[in-house]
């Protein structure tokens, strides 16, 4: 018995913050059990594109998830949930009021603030650029310049990570550590406090790679994967972190997200990506 | 006159709902009037650590986002601020419990569910990766296996937004175009559908490509922002756009999510990073 229900995200930017809500939600559900449609109406600057989208919602009998900053825009779609009997949750309103209530400074009103061209937006794009240019090792130049500078065996979530902590603004550079491979001296040159070592559990290790082998058509039990050769890829980058005296970091069973929080808290580092 | 006012959030897995609503708010404000400091207390499962946060968020007055979704935490949570009279913000609940009260399926409760490491998230994670791989042209094989496939001559945000459209679990290459440079024949065997073609104002490109000479301690005027020069790049593109018939954006004065919205909703894709 599979239900289904539709949420309808109203913005007039492009839906990212009720994006998150939904999503928040959807995953309290196993989709076998409940289908959860989502349909988003971004960039509503109209009266008239409010209505239609609302229009389409009571169609549907949507839940309506609205991120408008507009007070008109705000009133109108509040208005025509209540007059529809339409259950519509204003996420944003009650932060931004209880703000200017405290500070009596009016918010800017805006729509979509957030992705204002502004400093910190070029900023966040540059981060983005530096891991992919300094992803994997590729300039051991970058490794000076970088907020941090990851290193770990191969698939310890290095890029993912660099790519994460990059939209929080930060410039992250990555080294994969390979025993036969040259450690370059610009390593030495860093500020420890600047590292982390990103290890894992040699059986997970294994599985992930013998689950790469495949998925390249190849055996599955090459020297890639091999247990013992991965304790020792793993010792030998255990024996740099140590001699560098970093902070270390089994990523086994951690999310990317939960890795990235750890990093921040231990290196104490913030998230810059709000900052104007 | 600066005014300050500390936001707390509270979350079970890595608070990214609530930093989210917390940057839209913030952003609706000029720092230089009120600086919005935000604290956050994230991979909550202890009942002594929430009530840890809450005592530190109530030594500042704060504002208390939280996005709790054990039972448990939300009730112990919404009973010490409703007693110590500290405004809070339950971001989650209305939406779960209206979903709940909707489909009579409970949800999960699993805190952080969102990040479990399930198909849907390693997917993410190769997404990434592939954007990574293929960024930059650097192997024209990555067309044929992309979802997206970005074309657009320099400072055209072709890597932001393949890094984008990755944590949407899209998998994307993208193509610098010069005139002098060789076009892949890969190109010709892509569905004109999954293409999309950059292009940007001659007048602004000049002044980033200045910008950009400048950081790099160079003379502003050389040939990479002559505008004539830039005039003849982007003719050389659009020309190579018609040819294939694809999508063609301008991205001057948009936002990386407003150009990524423009194309899921132009090439008929959905954003799949929610779905488990």
């Amino acid at each position: 018995m599979n239900k289904k229900i539709h949420m309808y995200i109203l913005s007039d930017s492009a839906g990212e913050t009720a994006s998150k809500l939904a999503q928040a939600t959807m995953a309290q559900y196993d989709q076998s059990d409940l289908e959860i449609q989502l349909i988003k109406r971004t960039f509503i600057y109209e009266k008239s594109d409010l209505l239609d989208a609302l229009k389409e919602a009571k169609e549907l009998e949507a839940i309506v998830l609205q991120t408008l900053i507009s007070e008109e825009l705000v009133k109108i779609s509040n208005e025509y949930c209540q007059k529809h009997n339409l259950f519509t949750i204003d996420a944003l309103s009650p932060l931004v009021n209880e703000v200017n209530r405290r500070t009596d400074i009016e918010p800017s009103r805006v729509p979509g603030a957030l992705h204002f061209l502004n400093e910190n937006y070029f900023e966040r794009i540059n981060a983005m650029e530096f891991a992919v240019k300094y992803d994997d090792g590729k300039d051991p130049r970058g490794f000076l310049e970088a907020d941090i500078l990851l290193l770990g065996v191969s698939r310890t979530s290095k890029t993912p990570l660099s790519l994460f902590l990059a939209n929080k603004n930060l410039k992250v550079a990555n080294l994969p550590l390979i025993p036969e491979a040259h450690i370059p001296p610009q390593i030495w040159e860093v500020d420890p406090k600047k590292i982390v070592g990103l290890t894992n559990d040699p059986k997970i290790l294994n599985a992930i790679r013998e689950e790469r082998m495949r998925s390249y058509g190849l055996r599955p039990n090459t020297a890639y994967s091999d247990i013992e050769k991965i304790r020792e890829e793993l010792k030998f980058a255990d024996d740099l972190y140590k001699k560098i005296g970093c902070l270390i970091i089994n990523v086994a069973q951690k999310s990317i997200e939960e890795t990235a929080s750890i990093i921040l808290s231990e290196l104490g580092l913030e998230d810059h990506s709000y900052f104007r």
